[in-house]
């Protein structure tokens, strides 16, 4: 056992130091209370739950999960995402037919996961589930509510990519694929190979509108005029089903007023195979990964024994907070206002001034040992203190 | 795998529901506000560490841990402690000769236990620890802090034993007993089994004063007077610094003015060996065990390589929040100000009044489809909201 080995952490975890789990703190309550005022019931489930569980979200148990066994031999996954976990416990706690179901939650989740900055295999999600209404309302309701909430989270300078997952299925009916291209189209389309895709678009016999689409597929990007531009292109009606409704989503993230941080994508498709509507992302300029993810999923519920239509989001409490980090409107908030200083025969009096200044709420330290002025000066300096009370 | 595998959650934890989440924030910010005023840092360590850590922690890695490997075969535990990870923190990345440091802490802790109410496999709790300082001002200090950190969760009717380690070691070696009679002594203590420590101390040799108080042990439970008397019988010099030790907190903790939830019970030794001083338990009447426990461990952070004395505390915020259930000063909090519904023509104003209800910081749900008002009137009373704005 070397000393190396004792005071190692974890490959993909970290200390959130002091400082820093403050101000994380400040954040994780701002956003909670967002959710609250826009009717979000908050909850919490195990931070590890069976297999089987897993297995049946559509979320799958991959390569990344961390798995482990019970003492009944059973194997058990720590969370991989929160969806899962709440679809299974509205399927067995609430009744999601009776009425609209609106969940939050900040949750640590795991992974096996190549680690860079702002990716750790243990991270802080804040996210919501809408679920029981299948209305463009409510995927209007779930991007406001993630812009609103990225806004309370100390963020301004973020854009929000729209896409929808029935644009491309569409497209690939439309198209006549074998379930095998279609595949391939779709892993193209995740990875962003625009030459693959143009050389498989190649090699398929397809309308010509078809292919000039699916070769121009990753420039299917902008604002609210390229929706209704692509409208009077697109035959099928499960394409143009999808335009319409990401159309109606607009109109109504406009009445919320936070249309000027949307842009549409429709080449993104979102890693997940269960996302059945409206998908977006959230980026900021200084970090290389959305900082909030989401869209519809209307048939994972069913597997969970509720038919329910559903909508919702995560967001990375982590990379939230080093994107603000690397803007400089975060820091290490670790400051006290006083630091209390005694003297022998103060030193019970030092105890009764501190409570009196925390009742006026005030954040005091009191110096465990006896100091002469002069250390005490540097003792409140070393302790972040901004005023010395000392006491002789 | 059959339904029931699918929607089970694992032994010993739970969901956290709709209300109940909400309630447990609310009394998670308030104790993270008392730990700030008392010139606490907030930290967060990862859930797993290596076994190797927690192999050296005082607290020991056993048949309760939650082992599982990563991909590189080497053992990981989820904590079972946060003593453990906080003296690694501490020893990697903080210098804690430098200066006294207080650090605080909100987490979940997991070991296989046997469930009853309030004691789950995982579990949330709240702590400090204060390190550096071996100073009576220590220990007072924390023991005051888990005083107005148990009021600012919003519990009044408790109290807290104190006990101090040193003071059956004193009287051990005083015996001059064996190491395995002390053994044996300590696990009937620990036990309380008065029974067998009566029997056992029958048939050891030893002088009538101290076989009259091991006798009595279970009895050495009182307020401050006990503990002056007691300081006429002792005789051997580390029990009487125990005593005296105890006496100085007191005074202390006197002038804190949370001398009326103490009292004082000298067969208090918590489960753990490796407290040096003082030790204590809060106890409210309507839970079983024990809401908060802690103390002096002056050896442990010395297997981190930095030799400094500590002082904390850990309080079940579970056991808090049932506690205060069945009290009834706490309810499921699910209620939210505003339900807005509309006719179509109004479905955007909707938005707008929404936006503008939270503004004002109002807790607002939007009905995701037209709604008559008959209707509109039943969901709003379904959504346990207060007021309902009808928009036609």
């Amino acid at each position: 056992m070397t000393e190396n080995k004792i005071l190692q952490i974890p490959y993909g975890t970290r200390d959130v130091l002091p400082g820093e789990a403050r101000a994380k703190r400040v954040v994780e309550d701002k956003i909670a209370a967002n959710f609250l005022a826009w009717g979000y019931d908050e909850v919490e489930t195990p931070t590890f739950e069976y297999l089987d569980t897993f297995s049946l979200g559509g979320t799958g148990v991959t390569q990344e999960s961390m798995k482990f066994l019970d003492r009944n031999n059973r194997t058990l996954v720590l969370r991989s995402d929160m969806t899962t976990p709440l679809a299974r416990m509205v399927a067995t706690r609430l009744d999601v037919k009776q009425y609209v179901k609106r969940l939050c939650y900040i949750a640590n989740i795991f992974r096996y996961e190549e680690t860079q900055a702002g990716r750790q295999c243990e991270f802080c999600q804040a996210g919501v589930e809408l679920m029981g209404a299948k209305e463009p309302m409510a995927d209007a309701e779930v991007l406001a509510l993630a812009i609103t909430s990225l806004q309370a989270a100390g963020l301004t300078d973020f854009t929000v990519s729209v896409g929808h997952a029935a644009f491309l299925k569409g497209l690939l009916e439309e198209a006549k694929l074998s379930e095998e291209k279609k595949e391939e189209v779709k892993e193209l389309v995740l990875a962003h190979n625009a030459v693959g895709l143009e050389g498989l678009v190649k090699s398929l016999k397809l309308k010509p509108e078809l292919k000039d689409l699916f070769s121009s597929f990753f420039f299917l990007q902008g604002h609210v005029k390229m929706l209704k531009d692509l409208t009077k292109v697109i035959k099928n009606k499960q394409s143009l089903a999808a335009l319409k409704n990401l159309l109606d989503i607009y109109a109504l993230a406009k009445a919320y007023g936070v249309e000027k941080y949307l842009t549409f994508d429709l080449s993104l498709i979102r890693n997940f195979d269960y996302y059945t509507g409206m998908v977006f992302e959230a980026y900021t300029p200084n970090i290389g990964f959305n900082i909030c993810g989401g869209g519809r999923y209307d048939t994972m519920m069913k597997a969970f024994g509720q038919n329910a239509p559903a909508t919702g989001f995560a967001m990375g409490i982590d990379r939230i907070i080093l994107a603000r980090r690397r803007l400089g409107t975060i820091t290490k908030e670790s400051s006290w206002d006083y630091f209390v200083a005694w003297k022998k025969s103060k030193q019970k009096e030092a105890l009764v001034q501190a409570a009196k200044l925390r009742a006026k709420g005030k954040t005091v330290k009191v110096a465990t040992h006896e100091l002469k002025k002069a250390d005490a000066q540097i003792r409140a300096k070393e302790n972040n203190c901004r005023t010395l009370l000392f006491l002789e």
